[in-house]
C-alpha cells in the first residue's frame, strides 16, 4: 500500500503563491509515490471556531446554565465515545489518522497560521484521540507520522534571523512545530519558507518553487528538528504524568 | 478624559475561569480609573476567517478569475480609502484605536490563541492603519498603547520553563507579544498565566484570581518586555525600509 500525504492548505486566493506551493507539493509527493489528499480549507469553507455543538453539546443549554460548564477536553472525549462529533471534524480526523505525512501550506500572518488553519487544529486534534495526559511527544498518538510546514512571508529574508528585526523563523514557528506537531507525536521536518513573496518577480517565484520541490524530493533524508522527550523530563513531572495516566 | 481599556475575551464557556479573569480585569481596571470596554468574541459570534469580502472585494469575481488576485495588504489599504471595510472590522478597529490599554484574555490552545482571537488580529490589524513597511515596532502606528496577555493552561506549572517539556511561556507567547503587539508599536507588559486550570480547586482558583488582580494593580510599575527596535537594525535593512517608505 502506498504512503499517504495530507496537505492542509489555507489561502483565500486560488491564484496565490501559496496555491502554487500546494501544487508543487502535490506533484512532488505523487512522484515520490504518495497518495496525496488536499484539505483546501477556504474552498471547504471550513468552520474555524471551536464551539460546544462541535462535540454534541447544546449551546442553548450551556448558555442558560442548564448543563455543566463546557470543558473542551471532556467534551471531545465524550463525543468520540458517543459518536456525536461534528461531521466535518470526523472527516478531517479520518484523513489525519490515515496519513503518513502532513504538509501545511499557508501564508504567515502575524507570526502564525491564518485563523482558519489554527481552527482546524483547535477543533480536530481531539483529546484522547491524538494526545493524552502522558501521551505526549514521543508517546503522542500521532507518532510515526511526519509533518512539514511550507509558508510564505511578506517581509524580506533580511527581516528574519536570530539577530534580525523579526527574529528567527524557527522561533516564530516553534509553537506550531513543538506545541502542535511534535506535541502529538509527529516527527517534524525542517520547514520551507519563501520570503518577500508579494514583491517577488516571476524569476524569484520560479526559483522558490524549484527550491521547495527539491526540499520535498529530499524528504526521506531531511534531519528532523530536535524536540523534547517526555522520557527526559520524568524527574520533573513523573508524578504528574502518573497521577492521571492515559 | 479617563484612560480607556479594551479587553478582548475569547472563551466558549461563559462560566469558565477565563470569564472570571475577564471580570477581575474589568473590576481592577475600572478601579484604576479606566473606562473599560469588552469585546466578547464568542458572544459577538465574531467572524474569524479573513475573506476578500471583508474588504469590499467580491469573492465570486475573484473565484471566476475576473478580478486581480486578492492581495490582503492592498485590499485592506483600498478598503480604508474607499470606506468598504466590513462593519464588524470597522467597529473593532475603532475600539482598538481608541484604547490606551489592550488586555487579551484567552485559554492557551495548542501553544496559541483560539482561532476566533487569531482571526480578530488577521482581520482587524489593517496594513497602512496599524502598521506599514517602515511603521513597525517603535515606529508602529499603535505606539503609546500598552498591551497585556492573560491566559490559562491545562498543563501544570512544571510543564513550562526553559528546561521543561513545553518550554518557556515567554517563548510560547513570543509570536503574539513580538509579532502582533510589539510589531504594531504597542508596549508589551509581562503576561499573567494561570496554569493547570482544569485541575485547580476553589482555593487555587481564588489565589490565581487574586494574583491577577494584584498584577493589574501594579500595571503602571510593570517593566515592559524587551522588544527589538527598527533603529537598531537599519544597518541590516535600511535600504529595504527606505525603498518603499510608509
Amino acid at each position: 500500500m502506498s504512503r499517504r500525504a495530507l496537505i492542509l492548505y489555507a489561502h483565500p486566493e486560488p491564484r496565490s503563491f501559496c496555491a502554487a506551493l500546494r501544487d508543487v507539493a502535490c506533484a512532488a509527493l505523487a512522484e515520490a509515490g504518495y497518495a496525496v489528499g488536499v484539505s483546501d480549507l477556504y474552498a471547504q469553507r471550513f468552520k474555524a471556531v471551536l464551539e460546544p455543538e462541535d462535540y454534541g453539546v447544546l449551546s442553548a443549554q450551556q448558555a442558560a446554565g442548564e448543563a455543566a460548564p463546557f470543558n473542551v477536553t471532556l467534551a471531545q472525549r465524550r463525543a468520540v465515545k458517543e459518536g456525536s462529533l461534528a461531521p466535518d471534524i470526523a472527516r478531517e480526523l479520518e484523513k489525519l489518522l490515515a496519513c503518513d505525512l502532513l504538509v501545511l501550506v499557508f501564508p504567515l500572518w502575524w507570526f502564525g497560521m491564518p485563523a482558519i488553519l489554527k481552527g482546524w487544529f483547535d477543533r480536530v486534534l481531539l483529546s484522547g484521540t491524538v494526545y493524552g495526559r502522558s501521551a505526549l511527544f514521543e508517546n503522542g498518538k500521532l507518532r510515526g507520522k511526519k509533518a512539514l510546514v511550507a509558508t510564505t512571508t511578506g517581509g524580506p529574508a533580511e527581516f528574519y534571523g536570530a539577530h534580525s528585526l523579526n527574529g528567527d523563523l524557527l522561533d516564530i514557528l516553534m509553537p506550531l512545530h513543538r506545541g502542535v506537531l511534535a506535541f502529538t507525536g509527529m516527527t517534524v521536518l525542517p520547514p520551507y519558507v519563501a520570503t518577500h513573496v508579494p514583491y517577488a518577480g516571476e524569476a524569484a517565484r520560479t526559483r522558490m518553487l524549484e527550491e521547495f520541490a527539491a526540499h520535498l524530493r529530499r524528504l526521506d533524508e531531511l534531519t528532523p528538528l530536535p524536540m523534547p522527550r517526555v522520557a527526559d523530563h520524568l524527574h520533573q513531572m513523573g508524578h504528574l504524568l502518573k497521577a492521571k495516566a492515559e
